[in-house]
């Protein structure tokens, strides 16, 4: 199987750091491409970006489909476009945040969200409930620092996030804990080792997931949410339309 | 006061209609400028549009906020880019959707939401889950007309929306309802008259709603979620930014 | 437009004090009369003070409906008789504290609402829950202090009121903050200063909101749950109705 | 031990009904007092009437208190005053809808509640979420009879209940049936008989458990919600307090 | 009347405790039996001794219903196999848990939950979510005991569930505590003596609600969720079927 | 990877069924073993069932553990005895209804869920709400057959859930279908076809989860809901006792 995997910020660095971790762990079998969009921010770490952020994403999500890939991940933590993406694919597409939410929800009591800065924390909270998983939804942690300061320092990131991961245990319930940026791909085992708590990777948890629901032929249904665009609506210029 | 409208679809059309219904409304001494991109979708019926539709409309909010106005409307029945604007406006932003759901579950015990296609069922359920206010959500209602139509075919419209309501109202438990698009604008009291129900206009709601939250000199919170992006943060290419 | 403002307690100091703060933040053509009943409780405190101060408010209701006024402000923060005076009235009615809910959760991720006891604290939690908001509801701030000296005491309110005010912002998550009680009137810009938050003062909204929705010519819907009590039901003693 | 039961309303047929009903199920060493107000509506039929209602029924409340009585009930379905008459009493105060949602939670997946007219079914539906238990709310169904014809026809009420429960059952899920209106006091078990569901007499119900609490020497808790009035605090006139 | 007593674990002398206190509470004419199975844990304190203890408990529920009995208790504070309970006996069934969170919920704002160990906590947050009163759960307490000393160190109980009742009062917004362990029985009026709160043992609570139900002829709803199970149904082999 | 798989009913046929289609669906790497238990009911089909199937469930989640299995999958659609089993289990365990539950949520807007009789809708809500994904729960779709004709007629099983799908689509919003029993895995790609809806097969997709989860050495986390039972806790017999 060909799995496509969309990197939706500008930083060939994290796109390179995410290509490494998952050749780590894809199957054999498994074919990946991870790109980024050649515009937008180089860094997601607010709505405002998110929204920068889109049109290259679905850019990318159409040449997936028009090359033939299985599925496509969108490996920025706020899962940018998702709904769109899925409008405008016909092969499965996963969102890191959304698969990471769901797993997360069955292999603990409450989880609790690593994020990069406190401005964060509502988002966390808001997707939390948008996903319909908020009574599993223990806290959000920040730490304290920019995305691109993850890639660059794992070790700094893994102990805070030992350290987040232990408070959130003690004081907010938390039993599982998501590293809630691709930034951190690759270091959950360390913190896991320290924390004691289950620590998901959901660029990893994602990717996985593409590979299981692919065995099973299974997309997300094109019913009504995820239904595509609209063939006969016209666009105001050509080039608002990237399909 | 000075309030910036957004139309955020290109269909100029649109954008006279609600000028015009909005110049009907406004105070004496509140000045509009009701404007859309230049690109982007014509109209906006799914996810893939508002995606389309994001960057346009923050340009736009640059603008209102570099030419001094007093707040800006986005005036799309799905509020895309909302959170995104409040971020990057140092005024206040109002989206007409998130308005007319709070006015409405105000006005009557549940309220239900006449929206285009069916596909847009879902997003009606989720943005009412998603702005906390699911317990007054009776139903979302298909017209079964694109966007496009309901500015050209008033009559038609409303006539469906006359009979949308009174179901609504039999078997939803509804007692208020929202004409769940712009492109609606102006046509509320006929509707009413018919109907029975109480029928919010949310381009006109959220508009007065500006007035009244200016007065008071209110604007959206800038603590976290509405914080405005990190300024340090450097893009990939210049164009990449709004700002 | 002709509001008419219940302050349901029988304090004239704190009628004076809500009339003179609506006075500078009325529109010009704006008339408004804010009267307080001549029978029951002089502050309202408790679910006890709200029934006492119920059939006092409801004649007033009927008086502002008998003289024509265009709408009905209730000005305590619990709403009391809310629902009875919709009812009544076959004009406009708006609760403080219903329109201060519903503004908040619209201006910031989560509110917190500063209370004049701790006894009132869930009743915070339990209105913003009976108004469908509580996702948004981050806290209750008690004052400890009785709602009469609110009125009398505005450097000490003001001065407390900041230091819950930053406390809700770092410990609860709030974004926006409610003064919960019509006796704060007027306080507002000075905690916003010193503060940080978004702060609401609900006679204010709810009072912008009434000329607001006048200005659309809207009204809460009488469908069910506000329908005009059945005329043909008698009751035991003249006296017992005020309409 | 000594029950003190308030019919809130006026009409003394109903109370006289409320009392025939209680002898039968009483046990031999309960004493009842059964008491309507002097004053108020005659049927409690809307908010308007609940207010009214209000001031009599505490009145009753503080007689009860004075007197000795080990508890009290509120017996009409929307529990008029229920909390300021727990304020005020330092016995245990119980309401028959409270105490019917309750133990309908218990009994069954989903509970439906019988109403009288079709503007009430808003309330039912309020106050199940308002008293938490909105999960095991089905539905609401009218019986479209105003409140003293249900003390009056019994055959009639019974013939439609029986109906509403049997559309309960098979369409809304509902497996407990409320007969939602103190005036139905009595006919449970003819209706049980013919419907297969479960009914709950909320007259019954709240009765019975107001001696299985008075066993275990419980009342409700006076800490924060249901704290007494503050003492210090002076009311306007003598009369406006009934303590 | 006659009710059947069922301690879930296999510990002798914790029946002997419970039979001692609900011979102090239990009417004149009420006769009981309790009982524990023969086999099984003799403390219940996960999960997996919920399971271990089910087939015992339906037995015992077997052998109430041959011999007549009018009502069953499961008296363990997780309710084992109450639903399957429910199902297979056709006379009251009475959960201790389920009756001690309904009748809290009306007895107070919110509640908190004393259990034996942290790892019960998710238990205590999860059942009230289950039984759909979540909205009034404050916060579960450890005491961080195993269950079979509750029994046999009363002293050492109290003063710990009076400490934890005080903090839970402050800081959860407790106005009502559940002595969470059917090992508590007994303890709850010394423990509301020095804390202050409304102290509920959950095995008096819900003995007393049997009683109160039997007065009435209530049982639960055969229905759907508790029909009995299938007759047609063939088990692999004889000792299959406690029936 | 070695998967162990519970078949928690004793029909040896449905053992069989359920270890032919994961056959199919295994990857070349992975082992599995399909066992029943010897004891227990031969379907299982209300709560009775649930509780009498668990310690047969248990004991082969002991025996998987001694024998070193990777995982262990529970292969009935009511997750019969899986907090226990997480407890008792070192390695990870996964219900195949809360996979389900999980994945349906991502995978459209709601889910309904096929189950067996009327009599088994209560528990899909319940167990929907349980596990967190309530508001994704479209709903229960009853096929009026026993379990174990599910097994033995699939073509009748097929025409009446593609009916169901088709309902549930057009009434209830529903985007996914979830085959709610183990007796109908290996249908799901014939229902799809016919039915337009995503039709999940719970026990392929825990299946494909647990070998995913597998990948990234995942298992849930033992902090305190799934903790191992207490060591020091002695059973009353010896047999008591399945580890």
């Amino acid at each position: 199987m060909r799995i496509f995997v969309i990197n939706p910020n500008t930083s060939s660095r994290m796109t390179e750091h995410i290509r490494r971790e998952l050749d780590r762990i894809r199957r054999p079998d498994t074919e990946i491409t991870v790109m980024n969009p050649e515009h937008g921010p180089d860094s997601i770490e607010c709505a405002y970006d998110e929204v920068l952020a889109g049109r290259g994403t679905l850019e990318l999500v159409a040449k997936a489909n028009a090359e033939g890939y299985d599925a496509i991940l969108i490996a920025c933590y706020s899962d940018p476009a998702l709904d769109a993406a899925r409008e405008v694919s016909s092969v499965l597409v996963i969102g890191i945040e959304e698969a990471a939410l769901h797993v997360a929800s069955m292999l603990g009591h409450k989880f609790s969200v690593i994020t990069s800065l406190p401005r964060r924390m509502p988002t966390r909270d808001l997707h939390a409930r948008m996903r319909g998983v908020e009574s599993c939804f223990a806290s959000a942690l920040p730490l304290d620092m920019p995305v691109l300061e993850m890639d660059t320092q794992p070790e700094k990131v893994k102990a805070r996030a030992v350290a987040l991961s232990r408070k959130a245990i003690e004081e907010d319930g938390a039993e599982v804990i998501i590293l809630g940026c691709a930034g951190m791909t690759g270091y959950a085992k360390d913190i896991e080792r320290e924390s004691g708590a289950v620590i998901l990777d959901p660029v990893a948890v994602a990717f996985k997931l593409a590979e299981a629901l692919l065995d099973l032929g299974l997309a997300h249904s094109k019913i009504r949410r995820f239904a595509s665009p609209n063939p006969k609506r016209s666009c105001g210029r050509a080039d608002n339309d990237v399909l």
